[in-house]
């Protein structure tokens, strides 16, 4: 059993500590920030407070990364692609809003939640305004790219919506199947990262091939970039992940770990449901984690991490594409998939 | 001072006990509902139980009657107009889940409210899937009038979210003008009436001019519903509204009816924010309904019902509309604007 610093990848997945933040990601929020603040100027002032709180958060719009990179490397125009870059920005965080709710986290980003500090109703109602505002965005001069995108984000959006419903109704379940998980995983996280890969290329002008391709590599980029999550939500540190020890655990959460480890069955599944059956304590979340790790499931996870960011990386290699910005989706990939993030 | 049962409208509006729920909206409800239960097959299955649960108590469907009676008054045939009526459908569900959660309703159409049987979580997450359902259904087959059809829902959802935002916000403040309260209103109820009869003009092949009439005659009516509703919120028959004697004044609601209390000023004024200022006990209830009726803010808020009824049905005067859908379109605005109903 390795410790999880010091798992190596296979020769795509650079090794953790050697992956630094993309200078794409920073070129892309310094113009994106300032165009969804505007965007937001639109909404109902009562509403300014709690979303102007939740936007100051900060991010690192890698959705908005994906439209304005995408739509570049199939020769798009920054300007075209905005709009796009926007609307993602804006239904990720509408989920943020309301997850938040749903899972009772407190604290997003290491400031309070908009429902502990504005309420629950704020919270509702300002997520609703961001996903409408969404649509606004894209629609406001409805070309012909600029509705195929608003439609490829409102599908995004509904499997969002199922992914997060199912992760919802797992809860009430004694175990799922990874087949289950990973489409859980799919939707949850991978529709939205599908979605702003496509969207940049649609409205880059690009046909429907490439934008379909661009699509798969968000896609896998997204389960890739979940299941990194998934690892970090059990073995990830306190300090980098801003969350207990464990965290996934102590919520009894199922993801790929837990099922994983139910669908390996034996000693480990029983042992794991047995100290699933009822809220764990901390003790337990520690015999949680060796359990876990005494199943091999760290690296099987690890794995399907990697299997996905190859997966993501060779739908880019199927297209033409422009180098710069292709290296540059490269480099994202690497990056949101590095597990010391 | 009348008693409300024995106020007189204007002609425009007929006496209480004289209309009848016209034969439109049981013919739009018995192709509506199976169209809406077909829309929601394609939510995940996670989301079933509380979406049908919620359907399932029913509702008049007047915003698809709009659609569907107002493609018909311009020419156009049922199933061009069908997407339109159940994208207005759902995103008036949506709402509803929501404003459920938020208001702490636990009832709704005499059954348990979806966050009261389910859990808040899925009443969140049950309404984001009718919000972005509703854009799915439109967007199936993208063309120009359903693409714009999506456009006034989008602007129409913005608004309806201003207004609700609005109304919260006006929990918050001690006095609110009447001005506010028409602007809320006119989002909260208005916007997607409006878009409701906009849309069925639309996707009717109507010419802008007349959607927009038809729009007009929508928020119009949607004002006066609203007026009629802020008059039974304090006046209501608990048999026929469901809800407690005075249940708008025991919530501390700043609609109309107190808008225009506080905006005639002076003693009433003064005595009503008395009653206002902590939570009132039933008692308190009919001493602010009897300062409310001695201001003669019942009178007001008839007149400003019968003020839009009118110009609802002037809007209808101002296009050239297919005789027998417009004459239902009056017999629809009549219907929800009765003061029995």
């Amino acid at each position: 059993m390795q410790a999880p610093g010091a798992v190596q990848g296979p020769a795509a997945v650079q090794a953790p500590g050697a992956v630094q933040a993309p200078e794409a990601l920073s070129r892309v929020s310094s113009v994106v920030v300032p165009a969804l603040l505007a965007a937001v100027e639109r909404l109902d002032p009562s509403l300014h407070g709690a979303v102007h709180h939740h936007l100051a958060g900060g991010g690192k719009h890698v959705r908005a990364a994906l439209v304005l990179i995408s739509a570049a490397s199939v020769g798009g125009s920054e300007d075209d692609a905005m709009p796009g870059a926007v609307a993602v920005e804006l239904v990720h965080n509408y989920s943020l809003l309301h997850d938040d709710i749903i899972d009772g986290d407190r604290e997003r980003r290491h400031r309070p939640a908009v429902w502990a500090e504005f309420g629950e109703g704020v919270a509702i109602v300002a997520g609703d305004a961001l996903a409408a505002l969404a649509m606004q965005v894209l629609l406001d001069a409805p070309t012909a790219s600029r509705t195929e995108a608003t439609k490829r984000l409102a599908w995004a959006n509904q499997a969002m919506i199922s992914g997060q419903s199912a992760d919802m109704d797992f809860e009430a379940r004694p175990r799922v199947t990874v087949e289950e998980c990973l489409a859980m995983e799919r939707g949850k996280t991978g529709a939205l990262l599908s979605a702003a890969s496509a969207i940049g290329a649609v409205l880059g002008g690009a046909d429907r091939q490439t934008a379909d391709a661009l699509g798969e590599y968000g896609e896998h980029l997204g389960i890739a970039f979940q299941a990194v999550d998934d690892l970090l939500g059990v073995w990830g540190d306190p300090a980098v992940t801003g969350k207990p020890v464990g965290a996934d655990l102590l919520a009894r959460k199922k993801a790929l770990p837990v099922a994983i480890a139910f669908e390996r069955g034996g000693e480990v599944a029983d042992e794991l449901a047995a100290v699933f059956s009822r809220p764990p304590e901390a003790g337990e979340v520690d015999r949680a984690t060796r359990l876990l790790e005494r199943a091999g499931v760290h690296d099987a996870v690890t794995a399907i991490a990697d299997e996905h960011l190859r997966a993501a990386l060779a739908a880019l290699d199927r297209v033409d594409l422009e180098d710069e910005p292709k290296e540059e989706l490269v480099e994202v990939a690497r990056y949101v998939t590095a597990r010391d993030r």
